[in-house]
């Protein structure tokens, strides 16, 4: 019998395998390049990029497992010293060139510290994924929501309700007015063995949830791929690429976290937008398409 | 005989509109939009922006005078509590559209903070200028230095290699390999007064540097403004705006402090370069032009 933290590294790399076919398949264009890159203090990752695609302008579809020496700046954030860690995860975020398709970010990830025999001291589970479009259509934001929920749903009445509001708490453009990032999703992390719920349960809802990616987002790629949209309706895409940009930059933990702990640049950078714009005191016209997102964006609403 | 917080805010409203007009003339096309914004909290700014000219794409002009009680972020910063403060300043950034033509950044300002019986506790000025081009003239960063450098020795010998210094330590992007921003040029901040530098001194020191900018960037942006450039080139350009919009997000302490107290949002970030490419893991020939520049990025040189 394997350990959880066996079982679950094996399980994001065939989860990216499978994940990049069947994107892929969507795009029907480009395909995934892969680097695989080593971590100097013990592990490294696979990535894999698609740019230029037909559907897919750039995304990436990583996995990286990396342990040894905890590094200074987590040793911080978990209020431990000297600790050996492990972690691995998954994470993607994909850019489609239309601004009728939505940009989707998942990431599912294990961690474990351990003591200083070795055996392990703490152990938790996290992840998510959330919806950004550039135009509302209603059943998209419901289709998205209503897959994780159902898949939540097997686990526990509490989780669905709780990680979408964690995703609407987190995913916020502090310095744009509470701004949200997109329609969100579910959010989990720091997700520990309790009495009821014990590491191997979390596991198998953290699966859930990365299974549930591809039944969540794919029927929304298709379906949207082919409508047609004028420049203006691009422009109002790279100018929201903008505040993701700016979320990213500015309020990820996790990109921050990797920028101080010296994880591969390229790596976690992957999320940029191929192509974004700035304008001076951008504001849609009012009643427009436009300005219907960014009123949903600044009131989350139920969806599923 | 008017308080030095008088003089200096004259100045920067003045050195506004001298700077504004050069622009324009070196521009023959765009004109600078002006937006006027109060401050709730007391004070207001003058933002003056320039998009879609014929030599530049995007630039800002701003000036802000904000005054009123500390806000708690800034209390943090300075160790003081409860203090009611004075700050103004000039605030530059232009983005040329051509990648031969370097992109500028400039800011001059003065800060003042009072005890409980209004009297100054404490008061300084800061401010710099840097330069960041696409593709390298070695004349163009030799003149631009030069030019602060000349204005920087009137007033004391040691002020030119400290505030160069100074300016190549801070535009830094960490997380890129401790790569500049660009070919750097003076920074200096807390210039208080001392037994042989009063605040006068400081004052006409920070004047010289503000009427330094246009000598230091205008011939630059003249010479440069009709050289021919290939799509390839523009690329570049737009690839290395993504380091500056990385700079500015992640590190720039004006920004991010900014952000932080609740600074006008447009106005702040009109910094940002107004289109933008994030390519995974791009790198130019060996040898090229475009790593020519990457190498003076990675080891600052003596310009002056």
């Amino acid at each position: 019998m394997s350990s959880i933290k066996e079982q679950f590294t094996a399980y994001i790399h065939q989860l990216q395998n499978e994940i990049c076919s069947a994107l892929e398949a969507v795009d029907g264009s480009a395909r995934f390049q892969e680097d695989k890159w080593e971590r100097q203090e013990g592990g490294g990752g696979i990535t894999r990029v698609i740019e230029d695609g037909a559907v897919f302008e750039k995304g990436g579809v990583n996995t990286s497992v990396v342990h040894g020496k905890l590094p200074e700046a987590m040793m911080q954030n978990l209020s431990v010293s000297n600790a050996n860690f492990y972690a691995c995860g998954l994470s993607l975020v994909l850019h489609p060139y239309s601004p009728m398709v939505p940009t989707v970010h998942a990431n599912f990830r294990y961690f474990e510290l351990y003591d200083e025999q070795g055996n392990i001291a703490d152990a938790w589970f996290g992840g998510g994924a959330d919806l950004t479009p550039y135009y509302l259509f209603e059943e998209d934001g419901q289709h998205f929501h209503r897959t994780f929920k159902n898949s939540c749903d097997k686990h526990g009445a509490h989780f669905y309700p709780d990680f979408k509001k964690h995703c609407d708490n987190y995913f916020v453009n502090k310095h744009r007015n509470n701004e949200r990032r997109g329609l969100g999703g579910i959010f989990f992390d720091y997700c520990r063995a309790t009495q009821d719920f014990d590491l191997t349960q979390w596991m198998k809802f953290t699966m859930d949830m990365g299974n549930s990616f591809l039944p969540a987002y794919l029927p929304i790629a298709e379906k949207r791929k082919h409508l047609e949209y004028t420049p203006q309706q691009k422009d109002w895409q790279l100018y929201r690429r903008g505040r993701y940009v700016e979320f990213n930059l500015i309020h990820d933990r996790g990109t921050l976290f990797g920028l101080k702990t010296n994880g591969r640049i390229e790596s976690i950078l992957m999320s940029l937008p191929p192509v974004v714009k700035w304008k001076y005191n951008f504001a849609p016209e009012q009643d427009s398409a436009e300005e219907k997102l960014l009123r949903i964006l600044q009131q989350p609403i139920e969806w599923a």
